[in-house]
């Protein structure tokens, strides 16, 4: 199992609209090959700030599988146009 | 339940210092008031980079309880000297 980690930061004043849009978003990735399960978690300090965690049997399950099926170009139109900026992900594997 | 991130960078070479001295701190949190989970994660892109994620049932478990404790003390010592730069600690509540 590997851990996808996507440091979120969403543009003034669309949070909610963000958060309605991955409500919809999350049945693309839910029916993927390799997915085990995710978490949106949102930042206490910093108002604008979300943590995406997905985690993946492997790591191609999310960098092959997910980013070029077809439903990651949906999840692209729902989702994209709320960074500001554009996340950096990482991917890591558990030491305890 | 709230969730602490911790990003770690490890100084140059001392990782596996690191881990070991890890594993020996998980026992001064796993015994903290309101502690539920952890994990150490190992980033797969960056070989110095480490995410911490610890599970508690109140901010103020992590904030109050465990910072003001005599085994933060311990575990700052086990630890603190491996991190470069000093790390910045944040709180998350799940939306999904």
């Amino acid at each position: 199992m590997i851990t996808e980690i996507a440091l979120l930061n969403i543009a003034d004043g669309l949070n909610n609209e963000f958060e309605n849009a991955f409500s919809k978003a999350q049945s693309l990735i839910k029916i993927q090959k390799g997915f085990i399960n995710h978490e949106l978690q949102k930042c206490m300090e910093a108002e604008n700030k979300y943590l995406l965690i997905v985690r993946w049997e492997t790591l191609e399950d999310h960098t092959i599988g997910f980013r070029q099926s077809n439903e990651y170009k949906e999840w692209k139109k729902l989702l994209h146009h709320y960074y500001d900026p554009f996340p950096i992900v990482e991917h890591y594997k558990k030491v305890f």
